[in-house]
């Protein structure tokens, strides 16, 4: 039975979908109950769009879930997390009903939130509204780019849609408009969203605090709004995703916001309609009103064989996957370069000569001369990267001549043409939350490695973007320039101080601040050979000298941490810690203290985390125990206690900056040759 | 001359109008150019819209800029701040000429981005883009809340507009989005917002990236919408804000957005209309060329004195300070209570029985019993504070159930009604960032404490409204909740983990996580104390069980570190200091030690901020030099190598959460008894 036959099929049999629908909500009802904690409400609320949705039209694969050219799925409120795990359990994916019972509980494959990476089927981690949204604009736009790149008449080996659930919590969030006018912007067609329109969120009805006019928002975006329609209706769900799909194929295509009126908790006969539903279990009373009001008499996570047989997709989704896999075969004899380079950017694996590129990078890097602001640096390390990696994809947030994100390979995405196939650099506008989550919606589709630049002070308004991207283990790079009181008179507004500490305290994300060309090129490598994690690159608005090294020392740039320049004689008597723009300060002072008799090391320490990383013996060889340390960083000063202990001495601050001149900032807050010598003696 | 007299008389000389905007264009211009750096295209490009507001609309007293009834001005574009510090030393502030010529130098008055409390006559501080759109909407929330309170018929004491400058970059922010929602919903009719729609932005021309139609976005936000008019037309300018002022008037007022289509750098013949008169002197020659261009002939920093004299608006300014004290002494007559209260409120004075009340708060405090979870500790002080200070204005940011920042005497606010004259509560939406930066135009407004709430780990959202809270010094209480791995079943994505080490390091903000009843009742005591900064309240989802305290101790909570429980024998081998949730479980260890020979000491250090600001010898009475510190917290350990040097041992973790119930977590991760008495042996 094709796609369609199979439809309509369905489509006549309401009672029957409705049935299928609630294999969805028990499921929820019963694991939520198992768990003692969660969320019912919505999965009983979206189930019956979810069932017209994953059985009618989603393009998947369970026995695949890592099919390129699969259909994405994004549950942006992610607390609905069971209809989720539901429908994916159902369709035949490899999560067992025990898993299901096990709901919330440690190391199941069913935690309270979706995280990718665990259960096979999620495609990103959601919880912290909104930013699902922002992820489908990341894998929408991934499609769009990579169909331009890759597609040849007769074989669309990317053609597939984003799907995305999202509620009134996800479009009240700020990033909701970041990443919905952009993907309007950007006419991103397949991606098509249902917006659970339920009137409800956890402080009670919304009219008193969310009265927009969605759909009028978002047709103010660019967007085709399709509805409201009754998302309890089968056939009228149906239609609209017919429609969305018709709108996808046509030129000048825009996104599809399907706005979905719902009850939330539907069939439970005493909390539906209310926020009691949201987030704690119905109660055993109330579950088995509710079996009766549905008329299931299953017992908890029993699903008839009849519903499961019309809910899985394996033998679907395995013939589809063969389909697509026999076209690439083809397109692999027609286009084998291009098959090639298509299955190398899918699984993320860097070109066969990267060797060849990153020693062009070090070589370039090891050329540079004079005084070179370190966003100066990276941009002459994409100069080299951006040619050779095609998957490399830049932009900033509104501040691409700041940041210094675009090179002479940098090819503009401009919407609403014939798409260039090489483009590889967005203007995010002023959107930085919306750019991060976008970014990492990006990488998390695949074919790309994402960078965006901002300020370093406005990774604020990213933060938990950053922090998701370390979460789900993404290679994303975020390019934060301007990265001290050294940018000077914009002022304390504009000035980062705990950021640097802040960035280096999120679990798994790798934080480099480079002092000069070579350690700013040594960085771009590692961010791009950490396949498994993000990572900050941390920039000067200021220029900043060239440090010298030996090969030995180049090589130890890698390590994080390293002996820049030793003590007289090699035995020192203090160690001084600097990074970026503090270690030609530390190098300074060291030069006073060798001439007042003290033998001063500098270490130059561009990331903690790759030090920290190290074996103890390298750590011990770098910051010998017993030798008294001090640090120096123009940020504040806290952080350095773990290295310098707590009553050593750190030059830096702790307080916000001011409105000047950098050299004059640097004199009045004291981060001073003077001061780091004073500190030494 | 009344105000609409002049009015009259101005709007038939539009070339004079023209020329005193451009005073403003050109001490923008020289300004800049003084500086070596800096924003002439806003200035340029505004200035015609300034004019007409601030020397016909705007009621203020450049003689008294803490008038309480001046209307409030914000300029949410920040960058533009020449225009500002040009508009106030024009209109008589107290902000000489030589401030102007220092612009972007150290201490001069004149930062790069305005800065409340610095210059006489800012509102608040701007630069962050889209945060001075919240700030107003906070400011015009205050004004109607307190109109409600405190007018009398005939005696309209507060009665105020709220006007925001904004552009581009502000719009395509998301906390545009969740401030312009919120504001429609709340029916802000006095709140008049300029969007300056120039078509530009840093990367360029803005149509590759935002393409809003942002008046029909506005629109299905409630708002009203005016324009887009011509923003150089002074006609059409004065004409708008009147229609906006009826608009203001009207039943069911709404926020109005005028439209004004302008070009940047307005008035330079080669460079308006470029990105390029954006964040950059205009350079000698061009400026000569626009000074011809505008037939300005005036060297740099002079005007003319009928230009000045046009300008000058202290004297109708004082007139309606004198009209407004008249009237307040009147109603002082009429209404000696309310009179009082509305003073003392506006002066941010804590009622006279202040003592009383925290006596109150204490005792409550003390006579808790059982485990309680701090979020409920909290909401029983707010139970005491809320009935007795009208000034505590709660919230949440849809998490009210959770946060518990409601009680007994919280009286919502609803929309769309007679305003209850007494509501002190607000459910905010899902709008982390949109409330905290409200909750900073409110106290900028003044008037008010707010309290708010969200989820500790989505302090993330509005991180950067909190970094503002302390840049500018104001007293506004986050509470966070659900404080770390104890929230339990939520997972990693709603699990702190870097959060209370990445609060604390940001600059003058006081970090709180009480260990139970009577530390968050002292915690909330001294954030509604502390009238020059913000305090964040941590709180845990979990029950704690109560220490016990003799008063010597009850008074050192104030401290922020204290000795809880003392080593048997005073002398102690090792000290443990722990925070929250995890002081019981150090408490627990000290017994397991004690059994084994060891004397430990426990601090509870439910602050270190106001710890660290302890004198010496305090600090060292509590944490000895020379004995032996472990600290756990749950939370990243990294932090408290401050406090127990680089290898200290630290009970904590450097990883994500996981999902599953709280006792289990703690388990996995090694936050235990069973660890911690391993680090002390």
């Amino acid at each position: 039975m094709n796609d369609s036959a199979h439809m309509c099929l369905e489509a006549a049999l309401p009672q029957s979908r409705r049935r299928l629908a609630n294999a969805l909500r028990f499921l929820a009802i019963d694991a939520v109950e198992a768990a003692k904690s969660g969320h019912p409400g919505m999965p009983m609320g979206m189930a019956d769009i979810a069932e017209v949705l994953w059985r009618d039209h989603l393009r998947h694969s369970p026995s695949d879930p890592s099919w390129p050219d699969r259909d994405r799925f994004v549950l942006s409120n992610g607390h609905g997390s069971m209809l989720l795990y539901a429908a994916l359990h159902l369709s035949g994916y490899d999560l067992p009903l025990d898993e299901l019972k096990r709901f919330r509980q440690l190391h199941a494959k069913t935690p309270g939130h979706p995280e990718v990476g665990l259960t096979p089927g999620v495609e990103t981690t959601t919880g912290p509204l909104g930013q699902g949204l922002a992820n489908g604009v990341g894998m929408a736009f991934a499609e769009k780019l990579l169909a331009a790149r890759f597609n040849r008449a007769g074989f669309p080996i990317v053609d597939h849609h984003t799907y995305v659930f999202l509620g009134d919590g996800c479009l009240m969030e700020g990033v909701s408009h970041e990443a919905g006018s952009l993907a309007g912007t950007l006419g991103l067609g397949k991606l098509i969203c249902f917006y659970d329109d339920n009137g409800i969120s956890i402080d009670g009805h919304v009219s008193n605090w969310f009265t927009d006019d969605t759909a009028a928002r978002f047709r103010a975006y660019g967007w085709n709004v399709i509805g409201p329609i009754d998302g309890h209706d089968a056939l009228a769900v149906d239609a609209a995703i017919r429609d969305a799909h018709t709108n996808a194929k046509a030129s000048g295509a825009r996104p599809s916001l399907i706005v979905c009126r719902t009850t939330i908790g539907w069939g439970s006969p005493n909390k539906a309609d209310t926020h009691d539903v949201h987030g704690a279990p119905l109660g055993a009373d109330e579950i088995d009103a509710t079996r009766r009001a549905l008329d299931w008499d299953h017992p908890p996570f029993e699903i008839p064989d009849d519903v499961r047989a019309n809910w899985s997709q394996r033998e679907r989704g395995a013939a589809r996957v063969r389909e697509w896999n026999a076209m690439l075969e083809a397109y692999r004899v027609e286009y084998p370069d291009d098959a090639a380079e298509f299955e190398r950017r899918m699984r993320g694996e860097l070109p066969p000569d990267w060797p060849r590129i990153t020693q062009q990078l070090v070589d370039v890097a090891r050329d540079a001369t004079g005084p070179t602001a370190t966003r100066k640096s990276s941009q002459i390390a994409l100069d080299v990267l951006v040619p050779e990696l095609p998957e490399l994809f830049g932009g900033s947030a509104d501040l691409t001549g700041s940041n210094l994100t675009a090179v002479k390979a940098s090819r503009r995405f401009v919407p609403g043409q014939a798409i260039d196939p090489h483009a590889n650099y967005l203007s995010y506008g002023v959107r930085e939350f919306g750019m991060m989550a976008i970014m990492n919606g990006m990488t998390l589709h695949g074919g790309f490695i994402p960078y965006g630049g901002t300020f370093l002070v406005f990774s604020d308004y990213a933060r938990n973007a950053i922090r998701m991207s370390a979460l789900m283990k993404q290679r994303v790079i975020h390019v934060l320039t301007h990265d001290s009181i050294g940018l000077g008179e914009d002022g304390p507004t504009h000035q980062p101080i705990e950021h640097l500490a802040s960035l280096r305290l999120i679990p798994g994300l790798d934080v480099w601040r480079p002092c000069d060309t070579v350690e700013t090129a040594i960085a771009w490598q590692m961010a791009i050979e950490r396949a498994n994690g993000p990572t900050s690159l941390v920039a000067s608005r200021q220029n900043l000298p060239q440090a010298t090294r030996d090969d030995t020392q180049m090589a130890l740039v890698r390590r994080g941490g390293y002996v820049l320049s030793e003590a007289t004689g090699g035995s020192p008597d203090v160690v001084i810690i600097a990074t970026g723009s503090e270690v030609a300060l530390a190098l300074a002072a060291q030069r006073q203290l060798d001439e007042q008799g003290v033998c001063a090391r500098v270490v130059s320490m561009p990331s903690t985390s790759v030090f920290d990383r190290q074996d103890a013996e390298y750590r011990a060889q770098v910051l010998p125990p017993g030798v008294r340390r001090v640090a120096v960083e123009a940020a504040h000063s806290d952080f350095w206690h773990k290295y310098v202990g707590p009553d050593g001495r750190v030059i830096g601050l702790a307080s916000f900056g001011e409105s000047a001149p950098a050299g004059e900032l640097y004199a009045h807050f004291g981060v001073t040759v003077e001061r780091v010598v004073e500190a030494c003696v």
